[in-house]
């Protein structure tokens, strides 16, 4: 059983999914992914994950386990006949650009997330890359919601523009990658992508660099986290996905959204995602010491502190 | 007159040029430019610094007024009949990447930097990017530098590796982009890239990461800062020497070699290579005011401080 907490709960949308990867370096085959495994593990160390996914029948204990083990709420993952959205990719010798072979949706393909009655209420949401019409059912089926935080990615920008449009009004927080914010921006910097997305309705945005760091953006604010310098990259798949997961456990054990809060939350994002990337799969951040992390940590606000 | 230090001497041997630049936005003509030009009026808000290049006859007391008007000791820019370097590109879209339409060498092909008498004993030597026969032949001819900075590029790596490994042997740190740094290390990541310049000489090495920030690595120190987050970039080219003749020029005004100082230089070098980009040739970083600069440096240190 990994160190966990019994923290206050963080409703996660997203996918769960097998992922078959190749790197330079090696392989992983049929490993747990998805964004909201990843999401929720990193979360799993700062809040009580509540998870609603869907997998397929090929889902059995042992994957449900990994998340269960780090207190994981999975009451909310459906099984239904059929196999689990797979995934399958090769990433280039620098790792910053991948192929995908093939992308299986399987029973993916007719997710209609039902959020339980028991997650209704829960006050921080984290919304994972997935169709914005499915995120705007999710919302539909919450209550008062404090923090709503979202992610989402080219592939929607480009084929699902209308509905995204509609689901960035009614979120908080938008996590996105800075060439995807400059696309869905229609802007030439960062600085002025944040600005026009946060018009398109959240108050913060939150643009990742990759191995560069991030930049959050709300009123009156910015605020700058670099990337943790690491010696070997194993497979930057679910970087992101882990770095929203810890972000948003952070922030979900409460407190105001103050400047000190939102660089704690940043810094706890980017931490958990430099251990994502050290090893396939989710077995970075799978039974991580509090030690080890708060040695990481120290060692990323060191870079920073003059 | 702008407002210039009356401070320490700083040694910096470089490239004076005329840059013919296209980018989306604009173009300029025979614009002054050359890593020499950028680098010493860069410094000149915090030294008092002495170049040692070449020009043509083409180069005119205007051109030298630029330098000269910011304290520039320019008695070490020999003039030689024939005409000044000239470089010529155009950027692409995204600024990020250029194409050299035309490099004539013209009388820096015949240039061999003889270091006037009056600057060998001074203790701050910016070496800038050339050839690493020549950037050795200076080394030879200084006496006693307390501490000596030296930028490279991909074209050396490629063409002079052996002399480029002597010069870094000599030097106490070097300027590098993270590409570049990786490939003269033959590294995959910043970090080992880091360690392995280390081992080839230099104790400290700084590695600019463009728009991303830059990281300053030395014994048992790593430091980071983020770039200026700018609404529009005019013309990248510069930035680098800029940079380079900031932090040197805040160096060079004495102190030890302590993490706060390399800070600040690395927080100085960041600030004035976010007003080179801001517009053609030196035109951004001429005239400005202190309380501009200052501005700028709060708005960048405050993105890191929570």
């Amino acid at each position: 059983m990994a160190e966990t907490h019994e923290g206050q709960p963080l409703l996660i949308v997203g996918s769960v999914a097998f992922d078959s990867v190749e790197t330079p370096t090696g392989r992983a085959d049929m490993a747990l992914g998805g964004s909201a495994s990843y999401a929720s593990i990193a979360a799993s160390y700062f809040a009580k994950p509540q998870v609603v996914g869907v997998v397929g029948e090929d889902f059995h204990a042992h994957h449900m386990a990994r998340m269960r083990d780090h207190g994981v709420d999975v009451r909310g993952i459906e099984c239904m006949p059929g196999k689990t959205f797979h995934w399958r990719g090769r990433y280039h010798e620098d790792l910053n650009n991948r192929d995908t072979l093939e992308t299986a949706l399987n029973v993916f393909q007719h997710f209609n997330p039902s959020i339980p009655d028991a997650y209704r209420d829960t006050r921080y949401v984290m919304l994972g890359n997935i169709d914005p019409t499915l995120q705007l059912s999710v919302l539909d089926q919450t209550r008062g919601a404090t923090l709503v935080g979202m992610d989402t990615m080219n592939f929607w920008i480009d084929t699902a523009r209308d509905p995204l449009l509609e689901v960035l009004k009614r979120v908080d927080l938008l996590f996105i990658n800075d060439e995807e914010a400059m696309q869905l921006a229609e802007e030439w910097t960062v600085l002025g992508a944040a600005g026009a997305i946060r018009r398109m309705g959240p108050k913060y945005v939150v643009i990742k660099r990759g191995e560069y760091g991030s930049v959050l953006f709300g009123p009156d604010l910015t605020l700058f986290v670099p990337a943790v310098l690491l010696t070997s990259v194993v497979d930057p798949t679910g970087a992101g996905d882990t770095f929203a997961g810890g972000f948003m456990g952070f922030l979900s054990r409460g407190g105001t959204l103050t400047r000190e809060n939102f660089a704690q939350a940043l810094a706890w994002g980017t931490v958990m995602a430099s251990f994502t990337v050290e090893a396939f799969s989710v077995e970075g951040i799978c039974n991580l010491q509090r030690p080890a992390i708060e040695q990481r940590r120290q060692q990323l606000l060191d870079m920073v502190r003059y």
